[in-house]
Parts: structure tokens; C-alpha cells; sequence
């Protein structure tokens, strides 16, 4: 490699040994085998300006191999980036630093995902390049013109995840998407070949891709390789044969590089086998100076885009997109919607009120865009009329992502934080199993992001347990940051859409029933109740005896116990719980009040107990699932199950007397 | 087709579409196209026995396009099996038949394993293929000697999972399996090119497999594609082109007949399409005849290698593990390990816990097999010396899975179905979010399977938060039939594993700590304490008045605080929690007792509080997460969220005055 290519390259080698070295911890084989394409690729092809990491055109770089994120700390630093200062690559992996030990969108500005569990990036990456083309075709080339480069290591290409993602972006002939494989035939355990043997190549030819192999040190192929990639009509692979841990002389091509710090002699065998004579954390001049002029490269580019778009007459509006806000009367048809269901209290499966819902605000707010991962049909996730997203005119609002439950989540994830679109997917709800990992760096990262889970429960019926969420609600509740949202009928599934909606550093479950319920909300509210989480939804027409806490379909259920009870002369009282996450968030004097004071507590839902003993004590009563369910018609299942008014109201006056 | 297989098919064909329509729910397209290869497979090419669906050396069909159930559950009737009676397929998808809408493993002998998750029918047959690989190594080919056979649908070829399981397949070189791919070109939503555009037999073929395209409805090449398949030294694909629903005049090769019943009239035009004038159920003697000659098929083959194995010398020690009974003598060693551990009480990370028990009974339990997701040396999962199993020496008791989670879980759980073997595999504990949909399978269905999920905590330390498990424990522990558990030192690993080995029908999670801890286990128990789920630990040497419960690396944090608090002269008693399910098991006096009634109830786990309460009441304090957690060495996470021995001790005592 020429200087001073070879010596920018360089810097990152030695930063990244450095800086693991000092921390004593990390990774810094794969930054040290993939610097020569890193350097080529920031700073002769990459389009960006070091300084404004918020530039809405960008193209994005995603670090999928995400455990190599000194490479990533070392190109923001290097390069010009405010946010990685050298003494944060000091602090490498310590608290409250900028670099944590994998990248992590919102923590560093430049970082445009949180990565590290394997083959993410890349299946979010599919989502980043699905968002700006469908902005592109929206807003014009003038405003969005950009692409995705994915650095993927071999673990990433093992990860099912990655034949998700890249047979979608194949299928969608993602152009604009480029991964670079780092194929350096190392894994932790050893050699690639103990445990895979594809032919990566054909394999993506098989999904559609364009591919070039190349030596991932000769800079002149590198620089070949991208001119090319940039010319395809298909998402391109360009596979660079690297030495991982190149330039440590003992330990280069050997999975000893892989995971840890090289150890003292080996850092110093290091800079002299590199010719780099500098103290640790110390760059020259020389070098800074290239590099800071290519991170300055996109500077005119941007300078024309701003020109562009400050004349553009849909300035205010791809701002609004961009930043993420909602249009100003979003939900002007969604209010009416509840206002009518209040009144006139419409009987049907909660998945056909959420369809209902989109209908409505479909056309309000043009950001959101719509999927299902093959059961459009069963999650109520289609808008009527509304086109397709799809090569070559990606302008459409639905995206058919096929049997692809976690690279949907995961693209999902990724045209969120591209920006300019609110993403929403259907699947059955027990297939968030499927989609969680995805589902948790949504939760982690903070962003907003719908997922549509239909069939939430037994009452899904004859497809049985495999098809039927049991654990999936406490599960999902356990995760840190996610609202799961499981309303009881059209009034609740709008105000539980429209807080999800809002909620824009929050992914939100939609958990939906299969089977009819009847309305349960049949009065003005005068206010979104649902935001409350918990509240009451029937009080005590005699002295308050017991209170029934439930969710979703099981409310019609707490609400014809109330019923039973009450007819017995025992005074009942029923909440409903559409959300727990946002009732933990009230006020205390608030939820003491919604729990209240009753002799006996009784919670119903078609899920396993875990959980509800913060509404009901461990000393309550649950009426629910505590095994597996079966296959059956609904109905009879829920009686199989005894989770029915008459099990509720039985138990309750047991308890009673 | 020629009679009578054309007309054998018919009567799967004809059963599919009647059985669906009496439950007014099902999927007659898949059996209705498929009838043609799987008639041809069960009555040429497939060793088995009707009558014996437990002879230990038949070939395995795995249905992983698990909707499709009438196809299986017809076959099952037509070969001769008793399971399927007529009668059952007239209660197809009811409460207590034996024909649930999915296959179910345990339910319905004749199935091999429970499919409908899509893609992880292949997986498991992966395992399978592998168990068999490695029997026929360890007892020989006169004992072991058979194929494994999958029906896979476009679905399962488009989720993830099946990349990993081919990947894994082609790499292990299993050439005894052989995928029967519907290649109908329709899901649900519609065309597959709305949603793919795979060149599936490329894709395969750079997996390491041999492939064949077929009309899958044209009898000899059929024939000729097995005779092929049977030839190859790699795993094979046949891409058999049908039509969905083959049969139905005016549905099929629509997406109209994947799902549902067919309705009336059209039941009646497939009948007369088909030329069957037979009423619904009624299959006639002409046609059950060759269908029960083609079940007896295998009967000389079964009494051959029943003779083989009444002379061999291995009979006793084969039957024993194909039973899955563990050695006489499996814990001989273990038990002298825990005696040991409980009086030199050596302090090390769980993890290194588990690495030394599987050192101390790996040699007594030859049936375990175990492997990584390419963490061995991290997941302590390898025990020294042991052969890799891999092609063309199955011997080996290690599988290298690569970076394959969820595909490493469901071959587990190929591999505990088959028989013989008993499989364990590692990843960090926050991977479980990867192989969750196969853990849930193996619970569903009871299956011996052992998860090693180390790095279990915060304690993971600088790799941070999208390594660090916060909310799986509980995520776990909701699950039905699963145990999970923590343990906290030499004394509890050793008792878990046992325990894990010794559940024949439920799957464990063993989660294990990175860090190291000290013993807390340091008194002869003279029992398994492990075993009543939760214990007191350490009782309080004054009056109690503080109860601290904690599971894994925080019982020694819990042990330290009840020091700070008796210090301070408050009783406090400590309770360690390896295994919630097990606690739930025990009778109520016992709960009662380790719960206990101090006025203050603690508990500590580096997890969030979902479930706690069962233990501390809602009112109880929790020391733990609410939080996802952070990239610093370990010790500066626990100070940072608070999770210490004063920080429990302070808030009880607070809480006390």
C-alpha cells in the first residue's frame, strides 16, 4: 500500500491495538485487518463530513462485525469527528465514555447503528438502503441520494439473519447497498473451515447480489472494487481476503488476534514491524492532515445539498419526516375514530380494529410504511390501495418481507434510524421469538418502530401451541425500554396505536387477538385512557369486593365476571391494562389507586402468571395459562383452559368466603 | 402418475381436503401437492415400519412445513400405523385428537418432532442426521444405518434458520439427509417472487450440497431423484416443482388454497377432478391394501436388525442410551466433586464450574455430545481431548456449530430426539434471544437438552449492553417446561447439572457467570440442595428480621450484606434461588418455610425484577436492573447500577426502621 494511504491505515492498526491494549480488553484483529479497505473506502468513495454526522443525505456506514469497534472509533477520530476524541479512545470500554466496547447509536455521533450481536448490522443495513430509496422516489434525487456500506465478518454471514437479509435485499435490488466481507477464515474458536464451508460468493449470487473478490490489502483492487460496486443495478458484495490482526507480527492471521489485547511485546513488535515510531495515542501531523482533509471531502457536497434543499418546496416537510416528528393533525380522523367507536361500540378481533386504525391514519401521516412478514392477510397490516414497495419504484408504503420475521424487525429497525420513515410489521405474536433480537436493540437503541402481533394468545385456535403465545407477554414486558400494548377493543387499540406513535424512543408490541371481542369501552372517555397504562374501566356498583385486573381479550372477560359477581351481591370492580410499562410510569398516589384496596385481587389473561403479582400480590388470584396450550377451536380452549367469567367470579368468591 | 400410486396419492389428496373441511381449518394445498413425492418416498425408498414407529434404526420424516399436517397424519393412516385411526382424522385440529394442527412430537407416535415454527423442521432434521452420523460410529452400521428425510416448504427455505442449517449440514458433510423441497412458488400473501427471488438450488449447492430439480409430479423422476439422493456423499436437495393444492380444479396453483378449506362446491370438483367417488372418509380396501403393504415394507429389514442387536454385544449399552436412561454410575465422580467442592470451596466463575463438571462426567456419560457457537473457550463447554466430531469420523463428542444459535438449539434438539445422545451447547446467555424459538420447541415438546448460557449478567462487563442479558432470566423462567437455572458456586453447578441430566423431558438453562465468585457452599449438605429449586442458604444468627434472596453470582453478595446487617445487629437469613420451576414443584409448607416471614424481604439478581415478587411480595425490595446495561469492567457495573452487598443491606435496614 503507498504512503500515505498505508500510513492512514496504519493509524487505525495502532490506535485500535492501543487503545485495547489500555483497556486491556477487545478486539483488535478484525480494525487491523480491515484498515486498508476502511481508509480507502473514507476517504475516495465514502460520502460524508466528519463534522456533520447528522447530514441527512449521508451515506451510512454500518459496522456489523460490531466487536471491531476501534476501527469505527478510530475513522471518526481520525477523520475529524467531534465526538471521538483521543481521550475517549483512552477510555476505550469505560464508563460513560464514547466508546463502549460496541458501537452504539445515540451514544456516539457517527455511529448509525448499535451493533455487535452478529449479522444485525447487515440485516439493518437492508432497512437503511429500503428507506432511502423510498425517500428518494418521495423526495426526489436531489434531496436523497445516498449509500449503505456494511462491513460484515464471517460470523455475520453464519448468522441466519444474514440469508434473511440479504435474499430481501436481492429480491429488492438494493443497489445502493454495499457490503464489504472481511474474509480473514478466522472465527474465536479457530479456522472459519472447523465450522462453515459456503461458498460465500455463489451464495450471494444465488440471492441476487453482485459480487467481486478481492486481496483486502492491494489498495488498487480496493479502489477497483468500489468503482465498480457503484455501477451495479443489484446490491454488491465485495469480498476482501484479509489477514486479521495484520501488521502484529507473531500473532496476524492467528484467532489469538481475534479477542484480546496483544500484550506488551507484542504492541511494541508491532509499531516496529508497522515503522510507526510514535508514543500510543499519539498521531502525527502528517497524518492527521490527510485525514481530516477526507473527512472535510463531503463538505461542497453537503454545502449544494443544503442550497437544494433550503429551495426545495418540500424543505419543511422532509424536515419534519427526517426529524421524526408527526404531521400537525396526525390523528385528526384517529379522534373522530374513537369518538365514534366510543358511542357506537363495534364487536370484532382486535387485529381487524388495528387494521381499522391504519386505514385511518394511513393517509395523515405519510412516513409510515408498512409490512408483514407473509401473513398480511391474518395481521390486518395493509392499507387497501396502497402500492407496493418494490424495484424500481420504490414510492410504495407496504413491503412484502417475507417469511423473514427477524430481518423484518431488523430492517425495520434500520429505515427508523435512517430516518424519514415510521416503520410497522406484522407477524404472529408468538413469532416475536423469532424477531426479538432485532426487537431488542430496537428497545436498546431507542427507537421507534411498530410491531404488529396478531393471534396473541389460545384464542388463535386450531393451529395450536407452536402458533400460540403463552410466556410471550411476560417475556416481551421483561424487556427494559419496549411498550407492549395488548388493548381491549377499538377505543383501546386506537389510543394504544396513537401512543405508540408517539412514543419516538420507544419500540411498541401491538399484541392483537385472532378472535372477536365485544367493545368494552362504550363510554366518552374524554381523554386517552390507555396512556394511563392501567386505569378503571368498571367501577363497583355495590361496595368494592374485588377487582379484576385484565388485558386485551381477556377484558370482555374481567367485565362478565364483574357481571356474575355482582349479581351475587359481591361489589367488583374491573381494570383494564393495556400497557404496563406505561403504568409504571405514573404516579405513585395514581397506581395505588387503580390497584386499590379490595379484600380479593383477581388478574385474567391468556398468559402465564409472571409479572402480575405487582398488580394482584403474590397472595392473588390468576386465572390464566401455566402450560403450553393445544390445538382447538378457541372457544374451546378458553373453556379447556378455565379461563372464562365463570372461573373468575368462582375463584374470587372462593377467596371470599 | 400410473395406478395405483396415483391413486394412493389421490386418497392423501382426498383425506387433506376432507379433514380441512370438516374442521372448516387447515392447509390442504401443501398435502395436495406434495401427495405425488411423499407417496412415492413412503412406498419405495423410506426404511420404516408402520406398526413399529419406535424402531430405533428407521428413517426419519421430518414434515417441516409442519402446516401441511394432513399430509403426515394421512400417511400415518394409509401405511398402516395405529395412532391415526379414521376417527382421529375426523377430530383433525379438535381438543384431545391425536391429528393437532401442527404435528406434535410426544402426541402422535409417528412423529418425529413438532413443526409449524417455519425452518426449524430442517434444523432439527440437521440433528437428527447428525445423531445418526454418530451412532453408526459409536455402535456401527449393523446397529445404526438410516436417513433422514424433510419436507420443506418455501417458508422454511426463507427464514433464517435454514441457512444455518444447511450451512451446518454441508459442512458436516451429512450425506444421509435429503430435503424434499415443495418448490410450489406460492405463500401466503400471494406469488414467492413477490417476496424472493433465491436460486435455491444455487443457494444449496454453495452450502456444499448435491441438488436435482424435479416435476414433483412425474413418478419416475421422482424415483429417479431418490435413487439419486441415496447415492451422493453430501446432503442432497430435491427441488420438486408442484402445484399447490394439485387436484383442485379451479384453486390450484393459488395462494387461495394454502390456508383453508376448500368449501363445498369445490370439494365436490376435486373429487370429481380426481375421479374419487368415495364419500369423505371413506378410503376403500383397493387402495388401503397397497398403502399397508408399502407400511409393512420394512418389517424383514426391523427383524434382521432386531436379530443384529439380540447378538450384539453392545445390545444392553445401546438400548440404555436409545432409551435415554443415564449410566448407573453417570454422578459416581460428581458426587465426590461436590464433596470436595463443599470443603476446599474454590472460588472461579461459574463458568469454569461447569467446564470442570463436564470434565469429571463426560467420560461416565458417553452419550453427551456437546459444542459452541463458536464461544469454546469462552462458554467452557469443551472438555480436553475429545475428538471433534466431524466428517468422515463421527466419533467425536464435540460439535463445532459456528456462529449458529438458533440452529445449534434445534440440532440439540434433533439430536435428543433421535435418541442416544445427549446434547448441551454454548453461547453467552444474551444469545438465547437467538435460539429462543428453539428452546421453546424443546420445552413444548420435552426434550433433554442443556443450554450453557454463560456471560450471564452485567458481569459480562466491557463487551456492554448488547451482550449483557438484563432481562432473560425472567424472559426464561416464563417459559412452560423449562429450567433455568443459576447457580452460585462449585457446590450448586454440580448439583444443577445433575439435575439437568436427570429431567428426561424438560430442557435446561444452565446460566453461568464470566466473573469470578466466591463459594457460598461451603458445609456438607449430605443432599442435593439444588433440587427443592430454592434453600436457606444461611440462617440468621439473630432474630431474623431481613430475608435476602438472590440466584447465581449475587448469592455471595446477599451472603455479604446479611454480614453488613448483622454487624449492624440485624438478623438476616439468606436464601439462595438456583431454579425457580423446581421451587414452584415443591409442597407449599416447604415455600412457605424458605420464604419465610421476616418483616423485610430482599432480593438481589443483576436482572430485571419481572417474577421476583413471587419471592419478596410486591412490597419487597429489589436490588437489581431497570435498565439495559453499559460497556465498563465488570466491578465498576455493579457499583454503578447499585448492585452490592451495603447497597441491599442499606436499603433493608431502611426499609426496618
Amino acid at each position: 500500500m503507498p504512503a500515505p494511504l498505508k500510513t492512514m491505515a496504519d493509524a487505525i492498526r495502532v490506535l485500535s491495538m492501543d487503545a485495547v491494549e489500555q483497556a486491556n480488553s477487545g478486539h483488535p484483529g478484525m480494525p487491523m485487518g480491515m484498515a486498508d479497505v476502511a481508509t480507502v473506502l473514507w476517504t475516495r468513495f465514502m460520502k460524508y463530513d466528519a463534522a456533520r454526522p447528522d447530514w441527512a443525505d449521508r451515506d451510512r456506514f454500518v459496522l456489523s462485525a460490531g466487536h471491531g469497534s476501534m476501527l469505527l472509533y478510530s475513522l471518526l477520530h481520525l477523520s475529524g469527528g467531534k465526538a471521538v476524541s483521543l481521550d475517549q479512545i483512552r477510555n476505550f470500554r469505560q464508563l460513560g465514555s464514547n466508546t463502549p466496547g460496541h458501537p452504539e447509536w445515540g451514544h456516539t455521533p457517527g455511529v448509525e447503528t448499535t451493533t455487535g450481536p452478529l449479522g444485525q448490522g447487515l440485516a439493518t443495513a437492508v432497512g437503511m438502503a429500503i428507506a432511502e430509496r423510498h425517500l428518494a422516489a418521495r423526495f426526489g434525487a436531489d434531496l436523497v441520494d445516498h449509500r449503505t456500506w456494511v462491513l460484515a465478518g464471517d460470523g455475520c454471514l453464519m448468522e441466519g439473519v444474514s440469508h434473511e437479509a440479504i435474499s430481501l435485499a436481492g429480491r429488492l435490488k438494493l443497489s445502493r447497498l454495499c457490503v464489504l466481507w472481511d474474509d480473514n477464515r478466522i472465527t474465536i474458536d479457530g479456522a472459519v473451515g472447523l465450522s462453515d464451508a459456503t461458498d460465500q460468493v455463489a451464495r450471494f449470487k444465488a440471492a441476487g447480489w453482485a459480487v467481486k473478490a478481492i486481496d483486502g490489502h492491494d489498495v488498487g483492487q480496493i479502489r477497483r472494487a468500489f468503482a465498480w460496486a457503484v455501477r451495479q443495478d443489484k446490491p454488491t458484495l465485495i469480498a476482501c481476503r484479509t489477514t486479521i490482526g495484520k501488521g502484529s507480527p507473531n500473532f496476524e492471521g492467528t484467532h489469538d488476534v481475534h479477542g484480546k489485547a496483544l500484550g506488551k511485546a507484542e504492541v511494541v513488535a508491532t509499531r516496529e514491524a508497522l515503522g510507526w515510531p510514535h508514543d500510543p495515542f499519539v498521531v502525527p501531523d502528517e497524518v492527521y492532515r490527510p485525514w481530516r482533509a477526507a473527512g472535510r471531502r463531503g463538505r461542497k457536497e453537503l454545502k449544494a445539498w443544503e442550497a437544494r434543499l433550503a429551495a426545495s418546496p418540500q424543505k419543511a416537510e422532509f424536515e419534519r419526516a427526517v426529524a421524526g416528528e408527526l404531521p400537525k393533525h396526525a390523528f385528526a380522523r384517529l379522534d373522530q375514530f374513537i369518538a365514534e367507536a366510543e358511542t357506537k361500540a363495534p364487536a370484532a378481533a382486535t387485529r381487524q380494529h388495528s387494521g381499522a386504525v391504519l386505514e385511518t391514519i394511513f393517509g395523515e401521516i405519510p412516513d409510515l410504511v408498512g409490512g408483514s412478514a407473509d401473513l398480511t392477510g391474518s395481521n390486518n397490516t395493509y392499507v387497501k390501495n396502497t402500492p407496493i414497495l418494490d424495484a424500481p419504484d420504490y414510492s410504495g408504503r407496504y413491503v412484502n418481507y417475507g417469511v423473514r420475521e427477524f430481518g423484518m424487525a431488523a430492517a425495520m429497525n434500520g429505515m427508523a434510524l435512517h430516518g424519514g420513515t415510521i416503520p410497522y410489521g406484522g407477524t404472529f405474536l408468538v413469532f416475536t421469538d423469532y424477531s426479538r433480537p432485532a426487537i431488542r436493540l430496537a428497545a436498546l437503541m431507542g427507537v421507534r418502530v411498530v410491531h404488529v402481533g396478531t393471534h396473541d394468545s389460545i384464542g388463535l385456535g386450531e393451529d395450536g401451541p407452536t402458533h400460540q403465545p403463552v410466556e410471550h407477554l411476560a417475556a416481551l414486558r421483561a424487556m427494559p425500554n419496549l411498550n407492549v400494548f395488548r388493548p381491549a377493543d377499538a377505543v383501546e387499540v386506537a389510543e394504544c396505536w396513537k401512543l405508540a406513535l408517539e412514543a419516538k424512543r420507544t419500540p411498541s408490541v401491538m399484541a392483537l387477538s385472532r378472535q372477536k371481542v365485544p367493545a368494552v369501552r362504550t363510554t366518552v372517555a374524554g381523554e386517552n385512557l390507555s396512556a394511563r397504562g392501567a386505569y378503571q374501566l368498571a367501577a363497583a356498583s355495590l361496595p368494592a369486593q374485588v377487582t379484576i385486573f385484565a388485558s386485551g381479550s381477556e377484558v370482555s372477560i374481567a367485565m362478565a365476571a364483574r357481571a356474575l359477581l355482582e349479581a351475587d351481591g359481591v361489589g367488583a370492580r374491573v381494570v383494564s391494562t393495556p400497557s404496563w410499562e406505561l403504568f409504571a410510569a405514573q404516579p405513585e398516589d395514581y397506581r395505588a389507586a387503580v390497584i386499590g384496596e379490595t379484600e380479593v385481587r383477581v388478574a385474567v389473561e391468556a398468559g402465564v402468571r409472571m409479572g402480575w403479582d405487582r398488580f394482584i400480590g403474590a397472595d392473588g388470584i390468576f386465572v390464566g395459562m401455566e402450560s403450553f396450550g393445544a390445538s382447538a377451536p378457541a372457544e374451546v380452549l378458553y373453556e379447556h383452559f378455565g379461563i372464562t367469567a365463570q372461573a373468575v367470579a368462582s375463584a374470587a368468591k372462593l377467596k371470599l368466603d
